[in-house]
C-alpha cells in the first residue's frame, strides 16, 4: 500500500465518517438540481377515488381497545378528506363474504379478528388472492383456544406469549432504514403509552418475515404490574408470503399523540395498499 | 507518510468520529466553569411590556385552516402570560394603516394575507420600512391570479406549484443548526400532520434566501390523493431582505402536538421579534 | 506498520465508524440467541398489588401548577390499572406522620412540600429512613424566607435563583445514558413547555448529586418576558444520599403531550421505586 491509496483510503473514511454532514449537502445540492431540471410537472392529482379500505372493529369490545379504535378510525378518516380514497367501517365481518371483500385494496383491523369459520374462510381467501391487510394489536392475539392455525401461518409468529402491564411508552428500534414503512422514521424514537406483546416462537424465527420494528432491549426489565425481563419482542413486521403489516400498538387513549408514530401508521397504509395486485393505486 | 503521522491522523479520526461524545463532555466542563466563574444575575426579567404583536386570521375561511389559526392564538395567547409582551388579534387588516402598524414590532399572519389593494400597500411599507413578519401557510398562498407580484419579491419565490393531500406528518430535514430559529432543534423530526406547499421557482433559487426547513426526499412519493412526486421542498426560510420568516406549516388540527414543531414557532417568532430596528426587546 | 496491522485498524475504524449499524446487527444476532436460549417465563406477573404510592398536590394552587398536577393524577392513575400497585392522593399531609408515611415505598409531591413544621419532620424522618420521593417542580421551590435548611441539604442545591418566563418548550440534554432514569432517551430531545427554575449554588457544586438532563445551553437566550442569559441549568437529578429524583418539569398544561417526556416520568417512578429497602417490588 503505497502513499497515495492511504490517502484515497482515508478520503474514503473521511467521507464515510462524515456521512451526515455529506448526506445534508448532496441532497441540498440535488434539491437544487431538480429545481432546474424536472419539466414533468411534480405531482399527480387524483382524478377520483384511489382505492377502497375496510376498517373493522368491535365497538363493545375491552374500553382501552375501543378507545384507540374510534381515534384510528377519525385519524385515518381525515386521511379521506377530499376522497382521495374511500373509507368503510363495520362492526361485523358477518356481511363480508370474499366477494365483497376483493373490492378492497386493504382491509385494516383494529383490535379485531374474523368472529366465525365463515368470516375466517372468507378473510384467508381474501388475503391467499392478494388481498391487503393491516392489523393492530389485539387483531393479532391467539392463544392455545383460538383453534385458527392459518392465523399463525399468516403472522408468521407463533401464539401469543407475554406482556408489559401497565400501557406504557417504549423506546422502540427501527430494524431497517431501507422499507418504505420505515424509511423516513428515526432509528429510534419513543413510542406513545401502549401495552405490548411478546410472541412464541418469534417471528424473526420465520424466514419470510421482516422485522421492521422492535421494543429496545434497553426498557428490559419492562412493567410495572406484569414485567417483561428479556426476550426478543418485535412490534412491527410484514410477512413476504403476504401483503400485509402487523403493528402491535393499539392499546388505551394515546396511540395518536405522537407525530413519528403517525408517520409510521400513514407509511404502512401506503405501502400495503401501493403493492395492490391490479397495481399501485398512487401511480394512477 | 511515517508511523507518527499516520497515528496522529488516526488519531485526529477518532475524536471526529466520537464527535458526541466529545461534545457532551465538553459542555458538562464548560457548564461547571459557568456556575464558578459567572457574578452578575443570570436573567433579565422584563419590567414592562417588551413589544406588540398583531395577529391576524380569517374566522370564516376555509375550516382546516381556521382549526391551526384558533390553536395558534391559543398556543401564542399562553405566551403572553405576565404580559412579557401585548397582543392583539384581528380578522382585518381593513383598520390597520401604515401609522397603525408601525407600532407593532411583528405582524403574525394566520393563513391570512391583506384583503384589498389598501391593506397591501400599507403591509409593503410597514415591511420595506423595517417591520417585521412570521406568516403561516396559506398567508404566502398566491397564483396567477393574485396580482401582487410584491408578494413574491418579499417572500423571495415564485407562485404556488403543488401540494400533497391529505394533510400528514412528514419527516423535515433542518438544513442549518447555525440560525436562531434552528440552532435547538434535532437534525431531522417528524413534523406533525400538515398540507404543505411546493413553488416555482422554488425560494433555493434566490440568494436573498436562506432556506431552514424542508421536507426530506426520503418522503417521495408524498400524499395519498395529490401525490408529489419530487422536487426541492423548502418549508421554512427568511429572505435576508426582510425581517421575516416564513413557515408552511398551518392546515388543520394537529399544528401545536408535537414539542419540538412547537419550539420552533416560538423560536421563529422570537428571532423575528429581536431583530426590531429599534434595539431588541429581549435586552431592555 | 506493516500492512496486515494497518488493515487491521482500519478495520477497527470501520466498524467503529459503523458503529449505529454494527450494534443494530449486533442487538439483532442476541434478540435471536435470547430467543434460542431461554426456558425461564419472560414475565414476572404480579400477583398482588406490588407496592404503594402517595400523592401530594395542593388543589387551590397557582392555577397553572394544579393544571399539571390533575393532568399528573390521570397520567399515574392509568398506571395502576389491574391494581399492580396502590396509590393514594392528598391534598394535605397533616394526616400522614411517620408512622402512616412509611407505609409508602414513594411519595410523589405535584408542586406541593410540606406546609408546617409537624409535617416537614414528618418527611425528614421518612426520607433519612429510606423512604422514595418523586418531586416536580415547586415541590423544591425554597428561597430566604423558607426558613428550612434540612430541604437543601435533601435536594443537594441552593436557594431557587432565576426562571425562563414564560413556558415554553425548550431543549434537554440527558447527561448520561447510563442511568435507568434516562438510559431508554435519546441523547437530546425537546421537552414541552413547561417553566424551568436555576438554582443557586447548582446541584452539580454538590458531589453527591448526579445531574440526569439539563437545559441545552443552545437554549440562551431563554424567555420571552424573563430571559435567563446564561448558567448551569440541570433540571432532573438524584441525590445519592436519598431515594430520590428530582423533576423540575410542572407547569401548565402540556406536560404530557410527549412521549418521551412521559417515559422520562414512569423511568424516574420507577427507579425510586425498585430501590425500595425492602427489596425490589418488581422481582416480587
Amino acid at each position: 500500500m503505497n502513499k497515495t491509496s492511504l490517502i484515497l483510503l482515508l478520503t474514503a473514511f473521511c467521507l464515510t465518517c462524515f456521512g451526515m454532514n455529506e448526506e445534508t449537502r448532496d441532497s441540498v445540492q440535488s434539491r437544487r438540481e431538480l429545481v432546474q431540471a424536472e419539466s414533468e410537472f411534480a405531482a399527480n392529482y387524483a382524478r377520483a377515488p384511489r382505492f377502497k379500505a375496510l376498517f373493522h372493529y368491535y365497538p363493545h369490545a375491552e374500553e382501552a381497545h375501543v378507545q384507540f379504535d374510534k381515534q384510528a378510525i377519525d385519524f385515518f378518516h381525515k386521511l379521506t378528506y377530499g376522497e382521495g380514497w374511500l373509507m368503510d367501517v363495520t362492526a361485523s365481518l358477518a356481511d363480508y363474504p370474499y366477494e365483497k371483500l376483493k373490492e378492497y385494496s386493504i382491509v385494516v383491523s383494529l383490535n379485531a379478528a374474523p368472529a366465525d369459520s365463515a368470516q375466517r374462510v372468507a378473510f384467508e381467501q381474501y388475503m391467499e388472492s392478494g388481498g391487503g391487510w393491516m392489523g393492530f394489536h389485539a387483531s393479532a392475539y391467539n392463544d392455545r383456544n383460538t383453534g385458527w392455525p392459518w392465523l399463525n401461518k399468516f403472522l408468521g409468529c407463533g401464539l401469543f406469549y407475554c406482556n408489559n402491564w401497565p400501557p406504557q411508552p417504549a423506546l422502540v428500534e427501527c430494524e431497517t432504514g431501507e422499507h418504505p414503512v420505515t424509511r423516513t422514521l428515526p432509528h429510534t424514537f419513543v413510542a406513545p403509552a401502549s401495552e405490548f406483546y411478546q410472541w412464541q416462537p418469534s417471528p424473526r424465527m420465520n424466514s419470510d418475515v421482516e422485522i421492521l420494528l422492535s421494543i429496545s432491549p434497553k426498557m428490559y426489565p419492562f412493567g410495572l404490574k406484569d414485567v417483561v425481563k428479556f426476550g426478543d419482542f418485535p412490534i412491527v413486521w410484514t410477512n413476504r408470503k403476504y401483503r400485509m403489516v402487523y403493528l402491535n400498538m393499539g392499546h388505551g387513549d394515546e396511540g395518536f399523540i405522537d407525530a413519528t408514530q403517525n408517520l409510521l401508521f400513514v407509511n404502512a397504509f401506503r405501502w400495503v395498499v401501493s403493492r395492490d395486485q391490479e397495481g399501485d393505486p398512487f401511480m394512477k
